[in-house]
């Protein structure tokens, strides 16, 4: 039989990628890179808000047919492989990222009339200009329908589709207007690709609906229009444009147009899976199945696992979405996630700067540090709490600080609060039924930087693998591809079967210390600590003793280190006092 | 009558300075520094332990004649001006600096045995090597004579007379049989130039011995030779070397000797004042006066207070010394301080090093920022809280980071941070009946930064004066001279008088903002708040509100700033909700 290919479109905030990658091996023979030309690295900005993110959908539409090509000419020289051998497409987007289109389901932005108009184009994933729409959301979903709130960890985001079509009819009620519908931008792709983009044959996905929209099959659905009309009368119009259904990344749109068959050279009337979030077919992509947690690690983290339909979630306070079959069918798709991991290294390397310092030389600096060494303990909340407080209004903290207190020793605290988030992620995933029995990273920093996966290990205590791809996103929407081509076409029938087939880790495991847990445990209970003080209201704790334990730490530590002959008669009369 | 002189000698931890100051003007006429020549900067070190920090008497004796001559020299051109016009001459020290001396009063350290043995220098008044027996001290006192602790503010420190002395017993035997007894530096240099150095002859001043050896004249002096010998019973002789009076820095120790009045050039047999430590007399030279709070800012601070000796202050929790007649005759002496300022912002800037900043640099760019526009929040314990929480083992924080925190938003936290330290430390002394009138700065920081003397202005809530004189502890040292020397022979006859005549404010006066005063007044409940929680045991809080008060107030100064109309329109939506 002759090799087989699916092709894996991945839109990220700066750019998209295509990839090509055999359906048998996972093998990854051709990759297409196309930076969007728009705006700020693609990010279309207004000085007079930073809350502000948009994207031009042009740039998408130019990105397919320049990432596929470049993808497709890098695939050339690998033996066994022509266009015609890929066998299916799919696709994966930032998100919530929706688009107002028209009522033949062109985006606004790329009409003239609205060109220049900024909420007029995509509202991207980043984009926190609704924040006081969230709010109002939350609020009014607590007070009537607290169940759509359940889904989606109990605090509607200004990252969502709601707050921005929100935030668009109070501040651009001409753009409102103009709008027949808004669609996730995980949707418009697979649609344009299949000539499917009337609204009254678009497709949506389960993933965006379920974990940004508040769709469930429970309620009938996106939420009701009485519900979304007391926000405002005019919402309930858009709730009328939106489906009843939806499909899952297993399941095709449809078939590869002959427009985009000669624009990008694949075959024609090739099948196009339903589109899914870039973090969600990044798992796929890792080798997600129950029991193993993924941690897409990058500016930010997705921690994302699957649980079988017959469990129950119906209380997993904290977690940012709980949809049935939003990452594989069958299962339930959990996701949580940090708001800031690598954007946290970047700002102390890049915004406060350490003269002649770099990510290079502060993690050589640090990776000589012990546990509890330095007395400093940090709290991982510069960009506020996704999970499982779900606040953005939260900010980083560190104590311990000393005149001895240096840069590689901050870097590491940081880098450690990072960790202690995710283990209070995973805690979380086990106390509402969903056992970690593995960690795979994938993302940037997991490639990058041993030590921060050792100490993941070590805090977390379980065994950190590495996902084998570096693209494991683009490879996931690859797996969605192949399964909705199927077996019969070289393909796969299941997720499964594709995770079998086409993921894997490395061969490096990070093991947790025993001896470095043990200290990282104590220092956990006091981020627990400063998590709860800080983070949740009506607790009260005394945490007088939070300082002066991390002293001891310090001291016992550097001192076991040091093996100093003073050190120690020091300790004998503070004993012996 | 022609004009007089007195010569003030400053010994601070790198360098001595002498100063001739005309005695009826103030007028500073002549200055000579020299700088020790042994170890790092005057310090010797020990490489295997930080705590460590001794210093080498022949650098005393050497700047004796280095610092003088130089000032002679300096002062030679002043029109009236004549070595023997000096009439009197102050010493001023840092401390707790004790130096063990033999049988005749000669420091162990300049006898040939002892040269390289560390623990016969001088233990400078930084050394922390004793931090077990000041723990020790603290716990003994705290069963037996809590009033011991009353009066240096409920805890024993490392830096401190007896810890130095029992330390020295512990690690170094030899050397503690060698001394016969134990003498401060402040009372060794007037020893040394009034040849009263032999033990039975040498006179103690109150200042360190109130302040630092427990003396109160309350319980005979020192501490009981009983309770001292329970510590170790080697103390007890210690004990017995110490005599049962003090003098103040208004009274001589004795004329000038022939041979020093040759080797200075200076008129045998003038007077000699009690020495005192240099804060103390740094106090007198800011012309310290009932209601006036001296604070001198360097790498951290000295707050010093005088009362009525009629004022009732045996409950003064958290003041770190409360002695009659330290600071001047017929007051209390009152001390608190924060363990560290300067080197918080030299510790950001020199260790952390934000590339390209410097001091100025990060001065110019928080000096823009409005109080409460970064969300930040600091607590200044790098060096631990001197007062009012007298615990070396608490650690510097700060919160409200965010991804865009800057160098300079932390730059100007960790100045606000210094200046609810000095908030606490104003208030406490109000409490206990000190009622604060005005500020008088002295020292590096409140001659070199206009910023930082305005939010202390506007965090404390007083106008805050500058001390005209760059050299106070100096000029006071010299005033204690002029007030030896009498009236008749051209000095004064009372520290008051001394005041009148030689100290004066700068024209600058820092006056408090009512708008910036409010918001720090909102910060300030905050700081406090953490300060109880992290620095109280005991407390129990709900920290809960303290992030997102501080977002609040940060958005509502950010949106104030810029009059943006799209915050507005947010703002109202959110009211609207």
């Amino acid at each position: 039989m002759p090799r087989a290919y699916a092709l894996g479109l991945d839109y990220g905030t700066n750019s998209v990628r295509a990839l090509v990658v055999d359906t048998q091996t996972g093998a990854e023979v051709g990759t297409g890179v196309f930076e969007y030309p728009s705006g700020q690295a693609g990010i279309l900005l207004d000085a007079s808000d930073p809350n502000l993110a948009r994207q031009n959908p042009q740039d998408y539409v130019d990105g397919l047919e320049g990432s596929v090509r470049a993808a497709l000419e890098d695939a050339a020289g690998t033996e066994g492989f022509a266009p015609d051998r890929v066998v299916g497409i799919g696709v994966d987007t930032t998100g919530s990222t929706p688009i107002p289109v028209d009522a033949e389901g062109r985006p606004l932005g790329l009409d003239p009339r609205f060109r220049d108009e900024l909420a007029a184009q995509v509202w991207l994933w980043k984009d926190h200009t609704g924040h006081a729409e969230a709010a109002e959301i939350t609020a009014a979903a607590k007070e009537r329908h607290p169940e759509y709130l359940a889904t989606c960890g109990g605090t509607y985001s200004s990252e969502w589709f709601w707050s921005k079509i929100l935030r668009c009819a109070r501040v651009a009620p001409e753009v409102f207007e103009a709008a027949h519908t808004w669609v996730e931008h995980a949707d418009w792709m697979p649609a344009v690709l299949t000539g499917t983009e009337h609204p009254d044959r678009l497709t949506r996905g389960i993933c965006a609906a379920g974990h940004k929209a508040m769709f469930h099959e429970r309620w009938g659905g996106y939420p009701d229009a009485d519900f979304l009309a007391s926000l405002d009368p005019r919402l309930a119009r858009v709730r009328q444009s939106l489906p009843d259904s939806t499909r899952t990344a297993a399941e095709a749109v449809g078939g590869l147009t002959e427009e985009w068959s000669a624009r990008l050279g694949l075959p024609a009337g090739i099948p196009v899976a339903t589109g899914a979030f870039d973090a969600h077919l990044g798992a796929v992509g890792s080798g997600i199945a129950p029991g193993t947690l993924v941690k897409i690690i990058g500016t930010s983290t997705c921690d994302l696992m699957v649980a079988p339909l017959d469990d129950d979630f119906s209380e997993a306070p904290g977690l940012c979405g709980v949809v049935p079959e939003s990452v594989v069918p069958g299962q339930y798709g959990l996701e949580a996630g940090q708001s800031a991991v690598g954007d946290i290294f970047n700002w102390f390397v890049g915004t406060i700067r350490p003269e002649g310092e770099t990510h290079g030389s502060l993690t050589d600096k640090a990776e000589r540090l012990a546990p509890g060494a330095s007395g400093l303990l940090a709290l991982d909340w510069h960009n506020g709490n996704r999970t499982v407080l779900v606040d953005q209004r939260l900010t980083g903290l560190v104590l311990g600080l000393t005149l001895h207190t240096t840069p590689a020793e901050l870097y590491r605290a940081f880098v450690e609060a990072t960790a202690f988030g995710a283990r209070v992620i995973m805690e979380r995933y086990e106390e509402v039924g969903s056992a970690v029995e593995r960690i795979v990273n994938c993302g940037g920093i997991s490639a990058k930087n041993e030590m921060v996966m050792q100490i993941y290990a070590d805090v977390m205590g379980r065994p950190v693998y590495l996902s084998r791809s570096a693209q494991t996103c683009a490879l996931g929407a690859a797996m969605a591809g192949a399964v909705v081509a199927g077996a019969e076409a070289g393909g796969h029938d299941s997720f499964p079967d594709a995770v079998d087939a086409m993921t894997g880790v490395q061969d490096r495991v990070f093991e947790p210390d025993a001896d470095r847990a043990a200290v990282y445990d104590r220092l956990f209970s006091h981020y627990r600590r400063l998590h709860d003080a800080f983070g949740v209201a009506g607790q009260s704790d005394d945490l007088a003793d939070v300082m002066k334990d991390l002293l001891d730490l310090r001291d016992a530590v550097r001192s076991e280190a040091s093996g100093d002959r003073e050190s120690e008669s020091v300790d004998a009369a503070a004993h012996e006092a």
